[in-house]
């Protein structure tokens, strides 16, 4: 595969920042300390250009970025506006191959002047071969450069792009996903799309090796045209899922003062989406949702027929309710499974039927995982849902946290443990049986969810925090392969 | 107020449990557990029947119940179904007043015989004086007499009663409501419903003097005029907030194996709560925001238009579409309060407009409810969204965690202050200006959630996890208000 255009800008031989705090006070230092949290510096030079100091923790500061030594491939900028003009020559010069604006304050600010400025800026940039990020954007995360514009996202890399007029909901995506152990190979956040857009990045995408999942975050589409095409490319190639903010009058206009975009019309976009292969969802969880499925087993559901296996009667039967309005279906159980079952569960405060109730085991250990066993096993399901903790009598109550911390950081440990392993049950169990296992468990549940989550992703186990979200998932999956037909078979 | 019929029910002077298991293992030594939890033994008397043991955990044990001193008004059955026969006579011979059976495998069975054996059950314990709960259900909670079936419920008491089919639902809404900071008059699990049933428990309700908010979970409905009537008396002078389970096939299927019941038509049951003035909803977490919005000055909202306050462009654009969606209305602020607002928003990175973006404010401290107070005073609005914490571009890592316990266990407690006097903050601007306020805070946002959403309820102001939730909320309750309209406004 040829190099995209777009492709160095992703691996930049090294960084200046410019207009970082001298007492790394306000939101630009934020960006400086990302890159030295990720520990880029440790491979690779930054650079701070700063008109007095001469070393802002520990990195040495030059007066202007044509006193940094060559080369510098990417500039942060974190200067105001009126300021900008200078440094895009000083970029020029340096020949540096790209200048990302956190700098705000032009189309989105509504001022016709301000627009043409922005789009001065970037031509002037471009017509001397630097390309632009923004304005008004978070830019790059590439974890496996260690380049990140936040601190504390996680440093290893995955398989997920994702694209974002949105600098809050790029770190809204990673800050969702990570606890849910996906991981990304690129981030890019690029505001009000100057030079830089989405219709490009979605091409950037699609023949990216590193990229197996396209995530995207749209606003405005200038070029509806090459958007389309550039969508269609990666969409034949790739999971690709999108959402659109703006729909709604309120939402145009707060899309106008966030990224100066023009919104456009919901049916519009959504059969722009149709017409792709892409999909188009409501909401992050959605997204996050879907993210799941397409990079787990659950890949592998081919059909409605859902067997649930949980515990406590009103649950199994909101649950059923739930999965049914989802318009999967729930065959009850064969006579021989329902007595393989009886063999776990007692009959009193139970059901062997589908959905599975096995609220009242008493104190045998591993019922739950034993029951998921069987139903994994009945012939002519599509797939298992088996919940976990989402029955749950008590709430956690104030005195009943340990008040020693060391036997409180025990206890953490402990319901650690049990997280991971009850995730490595469910994730051999799909295994050995070869049918999708969909996991869920609450947030609240006595262990950490996220370790739970986690350790699934990592086994293949698709995991999600509620029954609703699940059924919901699995029946948008359906549609969507349905939908894809005449498209090559990725999902 | 005359006193009820089951009134004695929930007040009784002692408590028998037959068939506690001697080592405590087993499902059955919860309800025993609960009671020492709860502190009964401390006010009034427990007493534990046993064949063999002479005390259980410090509670003297009695080989009958004819052995117990007098009275004993409510009795609790944990033995198997082949027992009860024997133990419905004892109780009527030691004129006990109440019989909870556990006990299971009756109606729900979906065997014939086990169906006649639980209506000569129920018959001939009231013909002997003795009105039965369940069988196959948790039975009581009871706060104000520390009576609980569960583990770890709160011990102060409430203005909300809970009547439910499932013993699981009846303790997934303390569960769910309690760290949201609501409390319960009494929580009622009556399962096979073979004598005391919904319709007996909702007219109970509308008498309570406990009781100001009536929440429900139904499965079937045997008796649909009486249980119309009483439903219609309590949702005339309360709001009245049901969920009923068993509307899809699976779901029925679920009800007939869980509590024997026979689910009906979703339709029907839609139109009766209609003709009540009472509420129907769809899931547990709706039924715990409805709770929410009735006990807060959110009662107070009369009309659809808001304003929200935020910070981050993309979770702008996307809360104003799902506010929209909701059909409520966001107009933009008056000239007067966007000024008002520049004097703490900067231009760049963020807006004055309706949905209000204060995402990059730098430093400064206390802007995000600088600009909720402003914004509660904007002319025009009938509410507020204030969000916090929505807007996080982090995940928590595990390198983050301080690994030291004490350490860990300070800035907890720090996180924790800041959590109430955010909540403090909010609940004194609603106070001044008298504008309803709603917050939304994530459960993700690094205080912890639970902290926030009962200060803030104690204060009567309405928290949501999502603007989702707070904007569909606000449309549920302008709509059942307005179904309501021939009814004495109690919403």
């Amino acid at each position: 595969m040829s190099e995209h255009p777009l492709d160095p800008i992703f691996h930049p031989r090294a960084i200046a920042l410019v207009g970082v705090p001298e007492k790394l006070d306000g939101r630009g230092a934020d960006f400086f300390l990302a890159l030295l949290d990720q520990g880029f510096h440790e491979r690779k030079p930054i650079y701070v250009v700063h008109p007095r100091a001469t070393e802002i923790r520990g990195i040495k500061a030059y007066p202007t970025l044509l006193d940094c030594p060559e080369p510098v491939d990417h500039v942060i900028s974190l200067i105001p506006r009126h300021l900008v003009a200078t440094l895009v020559d000083q970029c020029v010069e340096k020949r540096v191959r790209s200048l990302h604006f956190f700098t705000a304050g032009f189309s989105e600010s509504g001022e016709e002047g301000m627009a043409a400025a922005e789009r001065e800026l970037a031509e002037r940039a471009r017509a001397g071969g630097v390309r632009v990020l923004g304005p008004n954007c978070m830019g790059l995360y590439v974890p496996d450069e260690r380049i990140s514009f936040s601190l504390g996202f996680p440093t290893d890399a995955g398989n997920v792009m994702m694209i974002s007029q949105s600098g809050a909901n790029a770190g809204g995506v990673v800050s969702g996903l990570a606890p849910r152990g996906l991981r990304f190979s690129k981030v890019v956040s690029f505001g009000n799309g100057s030079d830089i857009d989405a219709a490009e990045l979605f091409e950037y995408a699609s023949s990216d090796a590193d990229t197996e999942v396209v995530l995207a975050y749209i606003e405005g589409v200038p070029d509806g045209r090459r958007f389309l095409e550039a969508v269609r490319r990666c969409a034949r190639v790739k999971p690709t899922i999108i959402l659109k903010g703006g729909f709604t009058a309120a939402g145009a206009r707060a899309a106008s003062s966030h990224t100066g975009s023009l919104a456009g019309s919901a049916a519009v976009f959504e059969a722009m989406c149709r017409q792709t292969g892409a999909l188009r969802v409501d909401s992050l969880d959605e997204m996050f949702d879907m993210a799941v499925a397409v990079t787990t087993r659950m890949r592998a559901v081919r059909g409605r027929r859902a067997v649930l296996t949980g515990g406590g009667g009103g649950f199994s039967v909101l649950s059923a309710d739930v999965i049914a309005r989802a318009d999967l279906e729930m065959p009850d159980l064969p006579i021989e499974t329902q007595e393989r079952l009886r063999e776990w569960v007692p009959v009193a405060g139970n059901s062997v039927h589908n959905p599975i109730d096995a609220g009242f085991v008493g104190d045998r250990h591993g019922v739950a995982d034993e029951v998921t066993a069987v139903a994994a096993e009945a012939p002519g399901y599509d797939f298992v849902i088996a919940s976990r903790g989402d029955f749950r009598m008590s709430p956690p109550r104030p005195g009943d946290e340990p008040s020693d911390p060391q036997t409180r950081a025990e206890r953490d440990e402990r319901r650690r443990e049990r997280a991971l392993e009850s995730a490595r049950t469910l994730a051999a169990i799909q295994e050995r049986t070869g049918r999708p296992v969909i996991a869920v468990r609450r947030e609240y549940a006595p262990e950490p969810a996220g370790d739970f989550h986690v350790e699934a992703q990592r086994l293949g186990l698709a995991a999600f925090f509620s029954v609703p979200a699940a059924a919901h998932t699995v029946d948008t999956l359906l549609r969507w392969r349905e939908r894809r037909e005449d498209l090559p078979e990725i999902l």
